[in-house]
This record gives structure tokens, C-alpha cells and sequence, in this order.
């Protein structure tokens, strides 16, 4: 059982495309867990057997379940198989809300975030949570859940997000869960979470707060008047900022 | 002041686009402002009298302020002076939410949604909010506000809804409100509120709840992780809805 | 041969999809074809024999031919064999139009519409009735035919359909066929057939009339003069219609 | 009174833009009608007067009416006086259809059809159209008429038409006609014509025909089964064409 | 005379927009002009005489003409008398190329460089170089001038710019023209620059530079193979970048 | 090794889709390989040997090197096992510019240019681009390689082409290449050659020469300044272009 549980390809694409949001979700008492499809041996560095110590480390600094599957990186298809094995992790987890990386990426083939692994796994976690709460369909494991929410990460560069977290508070804790995957830590020559944070600067940017990390939502949202009333509307007097101004 | 602030472009345009989310915010205690841009005296059935004292009953009995300006039916452009004019109202009732029709709409010529004037309101509430905030913009009476939301009601028949507002429970207050518009209610053969109720349906049947209304939001809203936790995830069972469901 | 072939993914698509137009099409002297893929045996109600006794019942009291492949439930995917299985349906049939489900719908995954065995059909049907026409491609059997249109039916809701299609004259018949799937009445409470019936409702809306099915159509229509000079210009005086109608 | 009523900016928008099918519709007995809102007077060629000459000689050899309204070259606008006094034409000519260029086109600077009057017009139609029919709009003169149908010619290069009107045995006639603006036969290097023949051609390419013009409908179109079953579904054999023709 | 013509609509847009790149295009020889509609004098800081010093200050230091209109700050609309205006201005310098903000950008209402006067300044460019090449029209003074290409800045946060500039070497000098704009710095909290900065370094990200500027070019561009042979293909090594990596 | 390495799914589809684009490149000293991925031979004319011939004729006539791959007419679908196959391709190339038929095309059954085989090229090589560089990826033979830009061809009708080339006076060699697989000069009633001249001449008339190709290049472009200052910008004197012209 979780609250949330966040399907990834590899096994740094949680923690880094929304791990400032678990860490907030899992300090809110949600309870969360992480499902990793591949152990990522493709990359550059690192086997798969660091890279599952890794996910291990950082699954514990944020506190929360683990389960890895047995997909090879690079590999990912959306299969009827596939759909049937995630749809049973959906069975077990029984979470409220799914997380997933966005399901198409058109982006250009030097997009490190349009790895087809990524665009696959969002595209199968949307079959899957349906089949999951298929009564009908036997070849699944375990018993049929609905969960109510699928939201999706790694938002395509051409995209607007849909919802806008901020994690400010959470970025130390978030960076130190972020550097369990010391393998990866050499990529972009060595520079790779200061673009992680630059990416998290920018959508808090447009909240007008430290550090966001971005989500689509493809299911009209339930309209929540206390969401807008709680707001910082308030005297005025700021001119138009400047052009250009991301 | 007021927590809300509505505008419209046609006596009716608020009461029969988004009626029932102005009870339901009325009923949870916000305070709520209409304010309509013309007399709607370029409409088949009403004169500009008629429709004025059909807009203060239904004012009244929703238990809001009524602001109405003077542009003419069917005159409804973006100018600096609507600008300016609309940029007061919102000076003048310091709102935290702003509501008004969508600003584009392409529909044909048939779709009574599709009016210009509507979109042309729109558009100015949009550079109105904006110009209301500017402390440097003299030319509009009144103090700085700066309103932290705009939400748009009429969607396009093209567009998806971003949220949904579930009045089930308001319909009823809704209806009797709507009702104040007596000179409307012969359109479209008498049946215009059967029309709206239909309207409502639709989207309720998207939300899984009796009746709802839709808004567009264009600002990315704030991650509220509440928002998701209180939802309806439970044992599943339910096989795919037939195909063609709306 | 049949004028008409219409493909469906489960038992019940083609009936609850588009199942007035073909009882209007059938009506006017075309011959109907009805193609199903699979028993639907995932679903929550029926089994696959009960299924297909149901599509058999409809087909008879619509007066259609019934074809029916050995597809599983929540299995369909475009590979080469479907393709060429798909090509030797339109080979056999002969028809004029081909009817199938949209080829690509991101709707959410609570939407019934959007399973992904519907686009999936779609996505088939268009490369099938391609190479059915193939005289150099052996592996599927029949003559070559080149079945001039395919159009779409289940249309997504971010879609505008292409055609409306009147049907109220229709309806009562449309509703017995449709009860014929027996097991599916018990969908959505039981209130499967009063959604269908609404989802018409407001497509009739867009066009004016009580009922309608909507469609989508890729290519560029032919354009014939006479479709719109027997339309229903007329004098006016219908002022705006009230915001918010669908 | 006309069955159909064409817009046009300028003196030779009609018969450059949809000639052929003015040509075929007045050869299938409609009556036509064109209503040009300038006389080109800021053209490189030719005065207003001899522009005048010119569009009356087209008007005669069609077989039309023509209306000649005085807005200047190059300053269309969408105003309400515009609105008003393109009702009125409406209310004169009384038609089943209107046509307009395209009210929307963000094509580049170096486009000719993206000429800023020319969306302006099809913006102005729009609502014009829309006015025609309120009877409670009492400063369009004439008695309120609905006109069905709007339909855009000048359809924008990166938008696909929704129909498209074989004119293949009427390019003759067109020609004839489009040569009655000698004044603009020395655009282009005195190639006008010819760049004007290449453009259906290639949409006579889509449809499989000599010569075609293109149009846009955003009116969702009524399901006529005799456009569809009319056609040429045949045997097959045709091999898929080669890669890249248009 | 000037091979490269800035419009902006408020004193800092060009510079705070595509400054850096002004810069660039000055130091590889290319002679620029600015245009600026308005003194800004809606702006929280700064009057109309601080804001006209400021930007002959920027343009000396850019060594860049200066052109500065008397439109009003709030007040920019595409007018025919807009129009003419800035083709006159076109006429004058006889630019390469011209340079405006994008013009369409419907983004919220606290987005800064949604702000209306961006937009309409867009507009009116895109008319005023199509008028500035009209020889029959006479309204604007000046001789003829057909400028070969539009680039737009002020790219929305929905869009892909279509070209990116690497202006990393010229980020000093950049910042030491921006400072000119002295009533400015104030503005979000004295972060003017660094967040002028940051959205600088995200496009640069996006090409793998330091800092980029980036463009929307909407007519088709012509291939030159030169620009991707000179490239930087090379033996790869690089594993897929971490997810979520901007 | 080769500068520019294009994929095609059909013996044809390089030669036919961007061929006087591979004349032009090849005679400014560029190396050319053409990877085809079937031999063609579902088509309706010609075997699969024949077909081989011909395009072993094309290539040599165009001087470029020709890698044929084993996979079958009508059966190509994005595989790990083709991502892998492909990405051998690349390395063994090690070319700057990768060239591929685009990725998405939704058009009707009925266009030539939308067979499936050339969509899932288009997708497989995106991918395979990628894997090529990823040194952890051992199934791939080969040494990693980093090319460093995809541009793709066959453009899908409803979008337009981020680049033109143009390509008039390379039109003859073209042909006489083209003319290579004489088993399709059949195609069309014989008229296969005309037909992809006027496609020719549509993107040609975009960019005001005699014939161009067009193709999509989806990664943001570098600026360079030299692309737009040797433009033919001029005095102007050039009326509007009659409406219509393409």
C-alpha cells in the first residue's frame, strides 16, 4: 500500500525529474513508492549492479518502498505483457495518485529528457492503470484497484505544465537524495545537478517562488475554490515586468 | 471588495454560463461581484429596461453586487478607454478571483457561445486585470490591485475544460436565479434552460457527477497534493465504459 | 460485399458508437458489414459467449453481415499480421466506406472511450485499407480493393467531429439494437444506455436537431453545391443565443 | 437576392481566389452575387478606376451581381460600423451561402494571400453574418436574414482544406474571367496566371483531379451518405505512390 | 541606413529581449537601428525624460541609431495609422532585416512579456514591412522597401523558438547595456538582471552554450548545408542525459 | 564514412523524396550514403531484384554509397532489434547529418507519401540516432557516434517545412537519377515524374525560386546572421500578390 507511487524507466528518472516533490509528498505523510522498470545498464557509467545500490540508498533517504523490475534499458515497449506487469504493481501499491513521465516527447534526439524508455513507460502506465481496475481481465495479478489520478512528469520542453509544485524548502533534501545515484554524477561533465536545479529555478520562475518542479495533468481538475481564495492577489503597484523576463 | 468578480458581456452571460458556481461560491461565504458591459438591448426579445431590472433580481437573489457599464450590444471592442473603464471595476472591488468569457473563439457563426462580444470582453478583462496592478497607469481612478487569478467561463466547444466544478447540489438555486432573465426565456423555443441543463450535464458526466461547469485556467495552478489524496480511489471492478460514452 | 464496413474493437462498440447511423444507413438500402475483433471477454459483464450471441442478436435486428476475429480482450496492437488480417476483411467486403474508432486519443485513462484497444482498431484499420488495395502484396488473400473512404467514429471530446449525422428518426430503433448487448446493460449503474443516449444529445445540439453521431473524416471532402443550397437559410430574428449553451 | 454571396478585399480576390467554382456554381444555375470592399487603389497596378472597370467586366462575364462598397486599400478593420454594413449586404442579397477569405493567417510577411485586409474581411463576415439575423440589431437597414452557411476561400498554407471543389472543366471559362483584371497581369513578372493554375493543380493533386480549389468549413458538415457512396471504390492495384508526390 | 531594425515597444525591450544579440550582430560589423514606439512613462519606475535618457545611453554604449515614437505606454493597437507609421520607418533605414516581439502571446496575465503592447507592436511590424514595400501606396512617406525577413523575440513560454542564438561571449557587455535602464534595476525586488540571466542560460542549455537568445522565424528558411556540416558530430560516449535535465 | 547519411523505407524514397537535394549536396563535395531498408517489393511494379538493381543504378549515378537492409515491404515497425540495426548504420557512416522520412503523418489513407513503412522509419531512426552514441549500448557493433543532426523529408501536407532548398539547377541530374527505377515510371498513369515536379515547383514557389525541397528540422537552429544579411532584400515596388497565389 501507498499514497503515490512514481513509475520510472531508469533508475535515477524519479529522483531527478520530481524527487523535490516526493521528498515534500513523503514530509506530508504521504507514503510513497518507486517503481523502477530497468536498472539502467545502458548507461554510461555505472553497472547495473552499482545503479540498483544506488536506488536502494536514495529509496531509503526518502523513506519510501521500492520495487524494480526486470526490463532491459533501452528496451521498452508497450506490450500487452508490460501493461500486465505494471498493472499488478498498481494491484499491490494501491496508490491514489500515479506518476509517470510523459507519454510522447517528439523533442529531438539530443533531448536527454525524450529517451524513448521515457515516452514508453508513460504510454504502458496509462494502460496499466486502467487494466488494473478491469475486473474481467485474469492475466493480472492481485486485485482490481481504481486509482483516481495519473499525473505526469518530465514535462516535454513545449509544453506548458498543467500544475506547478514548489519545492524550495525541499531542495537540500532533495539534492542529497539526488546524489545517491553517484555513478551518474559524472555526466554533463560533472555538472549535472547543477542543470537539475537551473531546470527547477526556471519553473520557479514562473510561480514566482525559489524552485518548482512541473506536472501535466490530462484529466480536468476538480475546481477547489479555497485553492484560489488562499492566494497572494494584494495591493498593486508592480509595473509590467521586463520583456524577455523568462 | 469582493473575493469575486465576474464580468460579463450580456445581462445573462454570467447567471446562464456559470450561474451555479457563483451560488455554490455565494453558499461557501465568498462575497461575489457581477459586472456586465451592456444592456443587451441588441437581443431579440427584452428591452435594455427590461433586461436591467431582470439582472438586479437575479443579482439579488444570488446576494451579489451588480457594477453595469454602459457599452452597447453588439459594440463590444479592445480599446485603451475598456481597458482603463474595466481596470477601475477591478480597482474598485479588489477581487482575488477574476471570471469572464474566453477570450478566442473561432466557432462558426451559428454557436451562440461564439458572440463577439463575449471574446472581446475576454480580452479586455484580460489586459484590464493586468493594467490594474500597474501603479504607473494614472489614467485609471482608484488604487493598485493586483488580482491573482483569472479563470475564463463559455469554453469553446474545441477546447477541453482545465477544471470542473461539480453544483449538483446548486442546480435547483441555479435554475430559479436563471429564471430572473424572464425576456430570455422564450429563446430557442422555450427550452433555453433545458439547453443550459444539458450543457451542465455534459460536463458532469465527464467529472462523474450529475451536473458541472467548466473553466479554463491559462496560469499554471499550484501543486496542492490535498487536492488528489481526498479523491475517490478505491477497489476497481468497473470494466471499460462502453465505447462512445460521452 | 457490403456498401458499409464498420470495424469495432469489443462487442458493443459499433452499436453504442455509431449504431443509429447504421440502422439510418441500412434504412436508406445500404448493405452493412460489422467487423468485431474480439469477444470483449475482459469486461466486467458477459462472457465471451454471451458476447457474441449479443453481437450476433444486433447484427440480425440491424440486418448487417457479422464478421468476427479471434482477437483477445485489451490484446489489440498494430502489427503486420492485423494489418494483413484487417486487409482480407476489406478484401472480402468490398465496401465503399469503411467505418472505424479514432486512430489516437490521449484522453485520461477514466475515459471509456479512450481504451486503448479503440485507437489501436483505428490505427489498423487505416494501414489495412492501404494495403488491401496492394496488388504486390501477396500475404493477404483476395483481390485487391480500393475502398475509397474511412471514416472515424468515437471522436474524442478535444476533437470538433467533421460530419454530424442526424439520427432522431432513429433512435427508437438504434435503442433496441443496442439493448441486444444484455450483459453491458448493467454498465454505469445501469444507466448505460441514458449517457449514450445523451452523448446524441449533444451533438444533435451542434447541429440543431434531437440526435446526432458524430465523425471525423481526414481526407478533404469532396464539395457538392447541393449540400448547402438545400439548407435551411432563412429569415431572421433568432437574437444571440444565451451564453453558456452547448 | 443571390444563392450565394462572395467576399472579397479587393477587385480581383473573388475570381483569383475561388473563381473556378464561381464559374461552376453559375454553370449549375445558382445565382451569385460578389461584394468587394475596395477598389485596390494601393495596389502596384492600375487606379481605382481602371479596378472598377476591371471587377465589372469580371462580374459581366460570370453572369453575377456585384456590390462595390468604398473602404480604402489596405485599411480594413473590424469595426462595428464594418459589421453593420456587411449585414446589410447580407440582408440585400438574402443568400444560402456566404463566402470569405480566411478570417486567420499568421503566414510571413512575403505571402500575398496573407494580405492583413484579407483576414480582416473574413473577420468581419464572421460577425456580419452572425448580425444579419438579430432583429433586435436596428442599425443594419434591411429585414434580418440567416444565412446557413459562411465558407473561407484563401485558405492558409499550413492549414489543410475541408473541402475541395474539382473545377478541372472550368479553368477555361476562370481563365477567361481572371484575365478581366489586366491591370494585375503584369504581377509576378506577368506570370500571375500561371502561378494561380500551378495552386489548383496542386490541389487537384490531393483529390485526384485536374484542378481543384480549396475551402474551409468550421461548421461541423451534415452527414449526406450519397457524397460517400457515390465514389470510386474499385478494385485495387495501385501500388503505394511513390514517396514525396504531392 | 541600417542592416538590422529593432522594434521594441517600451525603452528596455529590445535591450532586456535580444540585447545580447544586438550586441553580437554590432561587433561582426552589422550597422543597427532601434525603434521604440513608447517612453514607458506607465512603468512603476522611471518617468517619461529618465526612460528617454536611458535609452539613448543604451543605444550609444550598443552604438546602435535610435528612433523613438510618440505612441503611449498601454496604448499600442493595429491601427492603419500604426502601421504607416513603422513603415516609414522601414522606408528610412532600409533594413535586412527586421526584428519585433512575437505577436501573439495569449499567456496569463502576470506573465511580463505577455504584456498587450508586446503583442500589438508584433502585429503592426508584420503589416507596417509588407506596407513599407507597397509602391502604390502613398500614405508613407519614404521610398519603397521591401525587407527580406521578420525575426521574432519575446518568444511565448508555449512556443519552441525556432532559432537560438549562442551570445555567451557577450554576456558582459550585454549586462553593461541593459544597466542603462538605471530606473529598471528596481524591478522584481532589484533581480532584474539575474533573472534576465537565467532565461538566457536556459535556451543556452538547449543548445548546449552558455547563453542563447532565442527566435520564432515563421516563414520557411533556406537550407544551408554549410550550417550543419560545420557542426559538431563526434565520437559519441554521452549516455542518455539524466531525465528531466532542461 | 559519409557525410550525410539518408534512410529511406523503399528502394525509391530517397531519390524520389529529397533526390535533387542529395544532387546538390553531392556536387559541393559533400559524401552521400542511402541506407534503404526493404527492396520494395509489395509494390505493384517491379521485383524485388529488379528493384535492387535500380536503386544500385541510382546510386551510382549520383555517385554515393548504397547500404541495403533485409527488412520486408509493409513490415517495418520501431523494434529494439531495428533501433539497434540502424544505429549500426550510423556508426559504420559516422555521418554529420542524418536525413530520414518524417515520424508522424496522420493523412489519409489515400496519400502516397503517408504508407506506414515511412512514418516508422522516420521513428526508428530518431531513436536509433540516439542509441548509436551511447557507449553502454553493446548489442549495437560499431564504435559510438554522435551525429549531430537529424533533418527529416516527406513532409506531411498540413505541415510546413522548417527549411526549403532550393534546387533548380539540379532538377535535370535529378530526373536522370529519378528515372533509375524505371519499374515505377508506370506509377500514376505514367505521370510519376510530373507529379513529384510539381511538388517541387509548390515548394518552390514558397520560396521564390524554380523548384525547392522542403524538410523538418525539429532542434532549435543555430542563429547565424550570414543566413538572413546575404538575402535580397531591395527596393521595394511590389504590389500585394493576387489572393490565392500559393
Amino acid at each position: 500500500m501507498a499514497d503515490i507511487l512514481v513509475f520510472g524507466a531508469h533508475p535515477d528518472d524519479a529522483e531527478f525529474g520530481m524527487g523535490a516533490s516526493m521528498v515534500k509528498f513523503a514530509r506530508s505523510g504521504a507514503s510513497i513508492a518507486v517503481c523502477v522498470l530497468t536498472r539502467g545498464e545502458a548507461g554510461t557509467f555505472g553497472t547495473a549492479e552499482q545503479r540498483e545500490a544506488e536506488m536502494r540508498a536514495a529509496a531509503e533517504k526518502l523513506g519510501g518502498e521500492l520495487e524494480i523490475l526486470s526490463y532491459r534499458d533501452c528496451q521498452i515497449f508497450d506490450t500487452y505483457e508490460a501493461r500486465i506487469r505494471l498493472a499488478e504493481v498498481v494491484r499491490k501499491f494501491r496508490p491514489r495518485i500515479i506518476f509517470a513521465p510523459y507519454h510522447t516527447n517528439h523533442s529531438y534526439h539530443k533531448d536527454g529528457a525524450a529517451h524513448p524508455d521515457h515516452a514508453a513507460t508513460g504510454t504502458i502506465v496509462r494502460s496499466a492503470a486502467r487494466y488494473a481496475r478491469f475486473s474481467g481481465l485474469k492475466d493480472a495479478a492481485g486485485e482490481p484497484w481504481n486509482a483516481e489520478h495519473i499525473l505526469y512528469y518530465m514535462v516535454p520542453r513545449t509544453r506548458k505544465p498543467t500544475l506547478l509544485n514548489d519545492v524550495t524548502p525541499f531542495m537540500g533534501e532533495w539534492e542529497s537524495i539526488a546524489r545517491c545515484h553517484t555513478s551518474q554524477m559524472s555526466l554533463r561533465d560533472g555538472k549535472v545537478l547543477e542543470g537539475l536545479r537551473r531546470f527547477r529555478e526556471a519553473y520557479g520562475n514562473l510561480l514566482g517562488v525559489g524552485y518548482a518542479e512541473g506536472f501535466i495533468v490530462e484529466e480536468p481538475l476538480v475546481f477547489d475554490l479555497s485553492l484560489f481564495m488562499s492566494s497572494s492577489s494584494q495591493p498593486g503597484g508592480v509595473a509590467h515586468r521586463p520583456a524577455g523576463t523568462a
